[in-house]
């Protein structure tokens, strides 16, 4: 089963990153990009015989690793189908 | 308008990163997670009016600036809804 997980920094916490591609996309000539954050995307593959379990596994994998508590805050979708990501 | 784009190295590209955060799971008890694979994830709020020019934008962000089509490749979703994603 496929566990993605999405970190981004919590909305009170400075984004440079975000901000710095939302001016390059501002001099590229995308004025309608009004906002960017940047986070960080993780794929897990895991072996769980209930959805409930992939996402008690990948929730405690980002409250001890994948995310800092502090200033990110992560978002966890289960994939059952499990199919391929790339295009 | 809510844009996600998941930017993700392409299969056959060796991923240290997810290869590191697996391996730091085994070690945490985590045998059930048996494949990590780490990507970026990015946000953009997009001034369109219709899901699809907000689609067509974010893709055209993606192709010049946010993925290197050599090495990755990136999916999209549209929110239309652009409600809070912190949780």
């Amino acid at each position: 089963m496929r566990a993605r997980v999405f970190v981004t920094l919590k909305p009170s916490v400075f984004d440079p990153q975000g901000t710095t591609v939302a001016d390059a996309l501002h001099t590229l000539g995308y004025a309608a990009v009004r906002d960017v954050r940047q986070g960080k995307y993780f794929e897990l593959d895991i072996d769980a015989p209930t959805s409930d379990e992939a996402r008690r596994i990948a929730g405690e994998a980002a409250d001890k690793l994948l995310a800092n508590p502090v200033i990110e805050s992560y978002r966890i979708e289960i994939d059952t189908t499990a199919e391929a990501v790339a295009r």
